[in-house]
């Protein structure tokens, strides 16, 4: 009560003030015009405030504006409509501000020059699984698949080459994984609760030369070999495996809030990812070898979940609102060195690597994508099994790497020699080599007819062949090299192009097709950036530096000079 | 005194207002964040008013700006630095509002297909010879003089076929001039006041088979031979004229308001203008030979007057504020057909297309241009004497009218047809034609090392191809039309390079220079739409008009879409 007596009497006195000032405004210097606008507008007794006035934006429409003095202030929800910038309010120190961007994306400026050995470009900040378009990430390979163009699925090179450059980089910058091994049938044995009708029993496996666990339950489903755990750590899931057919090893994860179960089955399958309930199966494949598992127990979670209910895909899941509580076997077959860790960068890189090596087409080099890709009217569909550029430069990138951290594996450096065929086909003939103007040589990441000329597909298949130029051993290198400076040539003489004085071209559909250009949004307009201050340590009296510069003006409204 | 009392009375009954409907907000529904806001910030005793809030601009800086609600109001003043666009508060109808401007040149929508015989574009809006960086319209050749990029002046074959075809479409558009004949020697004799010392004389000059007047004066400045005027319609005067060294035709204007008088002074002289005091030479050179003179008076009095004082050179000197009070023969010569007129469009379009013929060098065909011009750094400095693809093109324009209009003189087509052999040599050996990666050819404005494609001046060639193939009797069309058909294949290929977007590029020097493309401010982003709506009637099948309705959105705010 004492506060309220208090407010109204401070505002009795700040109204008698205003009265006092209205008053004395009323006989000294009140024009006309003045007394018009108090007579008619009551707001105007505030008489240092704004008032409404109409604004017609281009003669099309009207919006409603305010107008103090001599300013006019325009409504922020129409400069975000009309000028595509952005706008918050933010609270710092108490103190409401509202933050104007022109843009949304990042810049990475490159410490020092690029290293074909080390961190490719800044892929340390990516994770490439967790993405929308990757429907999982295979059991069978280890690696990602896409389902940007084909919603059943496919694996994406290029998807899976950022894949496998995020760990390799991941593993260069984050620290040193800790690993807790679960059970390796030596020095570690996990007490597992066998159910009456099964079998586990500890051999030792030539073939692997190690003490392995082997394991026989009944069919009955509920009848599994169990390991209880109550693990909150690490949920990078390593082990080594054979499965029969209708066999599984399943981890049971539960969210520690709601107690709610969840069943991760790796089963004797080709499936990619299935989901019932709140059981989640990965298909591992129905080779009876051994095979390594490495396991994101989170991204598989979630992947699952996101078939569940399509809204919880978008929710982030945390690590620390789960928890392990359980391993179970079930059917039949063996595993050795069961491990959580907090990460598996390298091994999540080799499996890419080894995607790669395993899936390029012996004849052509290339690493055929299955899905139709339309990227615009007035071009052709490519057709399941097309190549690209930029899968082509990523890959070699990854091979590259792999080639220098294996110590010399030839196997990488051969699928990464033989990755450069596609780059002297046209793409007309079913390469990726697009030719601007009969003069400038291009590496297309969508080998379109006419040319499609995307700006940094073709940047990230320069990587590559620079990637590779730098790691191969001598006698190897000279076919990457002139491919690198061919393409280096064009990119020097055409990157021009793209400049559209604001903001950067995507590609030049506009030449090519006639068009309209086909503008890069932000984030794409950034990776032009970050792209050429990368090229910039590279090519060092090139033009890509200061070309980037000015680029990044465009990202806070700079613009060309106009004459 | 009655009306301040009702002020105050007013204002008073409104303030008790205010103050009860703030106790009663007060006590009803002031929340504890209101009261911090009322205690602190007294302008918020407006209730539905704006705040002020700070707007941090991309991290760079801090604007202050208004909050209303959850709306962000941004100030307009900021907005036109920041975008450059435009504002300005109107008043209709008593409403105050504020109009918003996202460009500010004109388009003119084609009513049917161009004519190479009719207007030219929309010049009859044009009005060349005001234009600040013409010198003087010169009396001995009756074009005007540049001093774009010579402050001395020359003649500027652009500029000079400018003007012409802005008096061929004048003659077409505007009325029928009306012409009152001063003094014909035959049926209209003016009542000259001769002194005791001068002679005046009619007499048959059978070179120009017509009755002239001969005056003789002595030296006395102040004894010439007068006829008092009293004229205010019409200004723009046209004899035939002979001029002995040192002898003058003199025309008295008087300011109606100040009473005050200028002479403007045509004199037997080579100089474009000179100015002392109230007094304004032109030379109308020094031959002894019938010569016509047609001059806007207005005109040769503003160019004079901007000598005087520079600053009234941008004041528009309106007819209605001048009257012609005499004219005045000193020295010794003839003259014949005296006439004052409303305008003489088709005479001083002749005298544009002779200059043409007469200065066209014989050998090269070419208009040569005594300026240098150092188009910007990177780019040769064009030395005097050099040629201009728009220059030709424009005279073209000029010369195909005069040969139809003049009912086929065979001199126009001549020229016309010599004034194509800059077309076919290199810009680099003295021509205008570029290659656009050894594939395009393209004529140029500015025929610079490296090449510079400016797209306007490149149009305007091409339409002065396309008169001369469409006026040229048969057998003579085919250079031109080779030429045209050549540039269209160009222009058709490589006009998207000139799209940005959001704006249009004003030339091609980021692709040969590698720097940032040259924007094209608004005027001359509207002459690329406008003369793209002129070749889409000529190019039906064109992408010309689709292109301009996408670069009309530009004006207006519309962006090309990203991805």
């Amino acid at each position: 009560m004492m506060r309220l007596n208090v407010k109204v009497a401070l505002l009795f006195l700040l109204s008698i003030g205003v009265l006092t000032i209205v008053i004395l405004y009323s006989i000294c210097g009140t024009s006309e015009k003045d007394w018009q606008r108090l007579k008619y507008n009551p707001k105007a007794l505030d008489l240092q405030g704004a008032d409404e006035i109409d604004c017609d934006i281009n003669g099309e429409y009207v919006i409603s504006c305010r107008k103090e003095g001599e300013e006019v202030y325009i409504p922020f929800s129409f400069l975000h409509r009309y000028f595509e910038v952005y706008g918050k309010l933010a609270t710092y120190d108490g103190l409401e501000r509202f933050e104007w961007s022109h843009s949304y994306s990042k810049i990475y400026h490159p410490k020092s020059k690029y290293n074909p050995k080390g961190v490719f470009m800044y892929f340390e900040n990516y994770n490439v699984e967790v993405r929308e378009r990757v429907k999982c990430v295979s059991a069978l390979e280890g690696v990602p698949v896409s389902t940007q163009w084909e919603s059943q699925g496919y694996y994406y090179p290029t998807q899976i080459a950022q894949f496998g450059l995020s760990h390799y980089s991941k593993n260069l910058t984050e620290p040193e994984p800790i690993r807790k091994i679960i059970d390796d049938s030596e020095k570690e044995l996990a007490k597992w609760i066998v159910p009456i009708n099964a079998k586990l029993e500890r051999s030792y496996d030539s073939s692997i030369e190690s003490r392995i666990l082997k394991f026989v339950t009944s069919e009955n489903y509920l009848e599994g070999i169990r390991l209880r755990m109550d693990h909150v750590m690490y949920f990078v899931m390593r082990l080594d495996i054979i499965l029969t057919s209708n066999s599984s090893f399943t981890v049971t994860l539960q969210k520690r809030e709601t107690k709610e179960l969840y069943y991760l089955h790796y089963i004797n399958s080709d499936i990619w990812i299935i989901v019932q309930d709140n059981n989640i199966y990965h298909g591992i494949g129905t080779s009876q070898e051994w095979k390594t598992l490495t396991r994101d127990l989170i991204i598989d979670l979630q992947k699952g979940l996101s078939y569940l209910d399509k809204d919880r895909s978008k929710q982030k899941l945390p690590r620390s609102k789960l928890k392990i509580v359980g391993i179970t076997l079930r059917g039949s077959g063996s595993i050795d060195n069961l491990t959580l860790s907090s990460s598996e960068h390298i091994q999540q890189f080799y499996d890419a690597a080894e995607w790669f090596v395993r899936h390029q087409d012996r004849e052509t080099g290339g690493w055929p994508i299955y899905a139709r890709r339309k990227v615009a009217p007035g071009f052709n569909e490519l057709q399941p099994g097309w190549y690209s550029a930029m899968s082509q430069g990523q890959a070699i990138s990854v091979l590259s790497r792999a080639y220098h951290h294996s110590g010399g594996d030839i196997r990488y450096l051969t699928a990464a020699l033989k990755g450069l065929k596609p780059f002297k086909v046209p793409s007309s003939e079913g390469g990726v080599r697009a030719t601007f103007l009969d003069k400038y040589q291009w590496f297309e990441e969508y080998p379109t007819k006419p040319s499609l000329f995307v700006l940094n597909g073709f940047i990230y298949s320069l990587l590559g062949l620079y990637d590779l130029m730098s790691i191969s051993p001598l006698g190897h290198a000279q076919e990457a090299e002139s491919l690198y400076s061919e393409g280096m040539t064009s990119l020097k003489e055409m990157l021009p192009l793209f400049d559209m004085g604001s903001v950067t071209a995507y590609d030049l559909r506009h030449f090519t097709l006639g068009t309209a250009p086909n503008l890069a949004r932000w984030d794409y307009h950034a990776t032009h950036v970050n792209q050429l201050l990368l090229l910039g340590t590279i090519e060092e009296d090139s033009p890509f530096k200061a070309t980037a510069e000015r680029w990044i003006g465009y990202m806070s409204g700079k613009r060309a000079n106009h004459n």
